[in-house]
């Protein structure tokens, strides 16, 4: 759920056998399987040769069909690098296998996607670019998934600009719906007006600066950035393009300094980082009615238990806690409805619309509950549904 | 089932809606299953985050666990660019879907094997390796599909020595297995030993070199190869590789000409050309109980019914006659066996095991059964029983 996590204090692990997590993983957790019968050679001429043949010509003849007569139109590329997998940083793209497998499981259980985990020995922006662009014809979409900030900006701007179907980096987008959603409805739950929120971001990689974005396209009041440099303000200098972002747009009051000053005064607090840089003390300096949505993961910023009484909601990215935040909230439906309208690209306008579809699930929203949970029905089918209205809408804004 | 052939002259095609291939195909033809069950958080705590985490972090730290703990250990990639379609030439990424698509079905049918199909937008050598090397940690194989001669040579050598994974071009190696087994059980059906045969073999391209080249290894007499230039011989300037090793290893009285004179006195034409090349008159001048292999698909050189009475066996490609050569026989089995060993290559040892377990189960060929067929039982697992059992013998040759 976040791209920069410094390297968690227990890293220590049970033995494999005493894990159930390891007995879940054994053998992989997919399987491609065939949607045609083949029981004798009569079967095999229509799916393969000679039959096959014809199909293929006809796509070669008029291109479009190869959305009707292949698995393209229901095919998502789970692509990463495994340079920034969970919390866990660089691991590279063997070991990232497991989270995209568990990412294409997630699609099928909630979209009827299929998705294939593809991890690549590929360090470089050229070479992911160059890879994503040569694997577009077998998809009808692209996810890009735990790819390191900076690299994953302009591996996602380049590639989308190369291809005609959409690209979306969960890691930043995913994440940036469903802190919306939950921010729309804390913000209700409290009985504040986004418009008048200061927003803390601790964490300003992929997540931060998507999420920064979309909250300030639904009006938040400021946004301040927090990073290794400190507080993000217009007079740092070589900030990165995320960073300047913060700088730039947000913080209107010029703040300057470390963790405390950042979350003085605010009134949402967005940890996309580690354990162990916010204490719990400081959050007593928060406004009223304090919103924390610690989402580091497994070990959030703050645990939930040891809130001051000023924070009046806590939401993590963990499922043991109420109100989780979880990207699986978001990705299905998304590329349900790109794949359903066959979108070239995800939209600002379609990531607005589809935070605003998860917020409308709980509608009377309490401090409790801001989001719905990842099995309750309907939520892929809600969040698609809005993002196909703009895509077949006639204008979709096209600068996004 | 060949990689060069001239444009069919039949290329009309029925309406679509008449043709049940395409009904076969609506909506492509695989599907991606969770193996494992989702019904709840508890369920998602285990398959992905917090769960996937400590697998992801014990990959990490011990590499050889994606073997146990992803599908990698059962997952091959069907590759191409789609530069040499079945018989339809360059029809491009897009177009070769349903191909791969058909071949995965096949992968899974016959070996339980889980291929992905990819098809990129890739056109120079430098391209497919880097794709392919890119690609090698999610995959426990490559199986290069339908990429045009001579890059597919090229490919397929620096590929395999880029990756620790089998590379596989089913269009050379696959049909030489199919094509081999063939041979030697056709040749005990006319009671002829491999040491005395002339093999004529018109088309050189990827298919014809691999058949050449494993053809060789059982000791077959000699080998004439015929292609655009005529008749290849060493005083032939210019050629290819592939052709040069007719010229070189092949042809050893030196004959020239056309493809009149390349079928004269041989005892068996093996046919990956198309159409139109060879006439049924010319097979008359074969050898005595000659045998052809008119594989060009779907329309073979020489139909089985206009063969002349010195013709004792025949085999197509195709289902509709006896003696279908067709790949399926060798690669589901090939990847079986070398997913099993953790093989890092398909050697050259391998190949002729599996040729001669495939010849096996004919134990007694005739002229109307020299190769099994594809839906006979325990085809695919004889085969990896062969590559098994070289994979784990404690010498394999080092040199294929």
């Amino acid at each position: 759920m976040t791209d920069r996590l410094p390297a968690a204090p227990d890293r220590a692990r049970a033995p494999l056998a005493a894990d159930p997590a390891f007995g879940v993983h054994e053998g992989g957790k997919l399987t491609v399987a065939s949607r045609v019968a083949l029981d004798g050679p009569a079967d095999l001429a229509l799916a393969y040769t000679p039959g096959v043949g014809r199909v293929s010509q006809a796509i070669a003849d008029d291109p479009s069909l190869v959305w009707r007569f292949t698995g393209r139109r229901n095919a998502v590329a789970v692509l990463s690098n495994g340079t920034a997998v969970l919390g866990l940083g660089d691991i590279g793209p063997a070991a990232a296998l497991p989270v995209m497998e568990g990412k294409a499981v997630l699609f099928k259980q909630f979209a009827g996607i299929d998705a294939y985990p593809i991890c690549v020995d590929a360090r470089t922006v050229d070479e992911l670019v160059a890879i994503g662009t040569a694997l577009a014809p077998t998809f009808g979409g692209i996810n890009l998934e735990d790819i390191a900030a900076p690299a994953c900006f302009e591996v996602e701007r380049r590639l989308q600009d190369a291809v005609d179907i959409p690209v979306f980096h969960d890691d930043q987008h995913g994440t940036a719906i469903v802190v919306v959603a939950a921010a729309l409805n804390a913000a209700r739950a409290v009985g504040k007006r986004l418009a008048d929120m200061t927003v803390t971001v601790v964490g300003t990689g992929a997540a931060g600066a998507a999420c920064a974005r979309l909250l300030a396209e639904v009006g938040v009041g400021d946004i301040i950035g927090f990073d290794r440099e400190g507080v993000l303000h217009r007079g740092l200098a070589g900030l990165s393009e995320a960073k300047r972002w913060f700088a730039e747009h947000g913080n209107r009051d010029g703040r300057t300094g470390g963790i405390h000053d950042a979350i003085k005064r605010s009134d949402l607090l967005l940890g996309l980082s580690g354990p162990g840089i916010v204490e719990p003390w400081m959050l007593t300096d928060m406004a009223d009615d304090a919103i924390v949505f610690a989402m580091a993961n497994p070990t959030p910023e703050v645990m939930p238990g040891d809130v001051p009484p000023n924070v009046a909601v806590v939401a993590t990215g963990r499922s043991d806690f109420p109100n989780q935040i979880n990207n699986v909230l978001a990705f299905p439906g998304v590329f349900r409805g790109l794949l359903d309208t066959g979108a070239p690209r995800c939209t600002t306008a379609m990531k607005l619309a589809a935070a605003e579809a998860l917020a409308a699930l709980v509608p009377d929203p309490t401090p409790a509950r801001i989001v719905p949970g990842a099995f309750d029905p309907g939520v892929a089918d809600a969040v698609a549904d809005a993002v196909r209205r703009l895509a077949t809408a006639p204008s979709v804004d096209a600068a996004a």
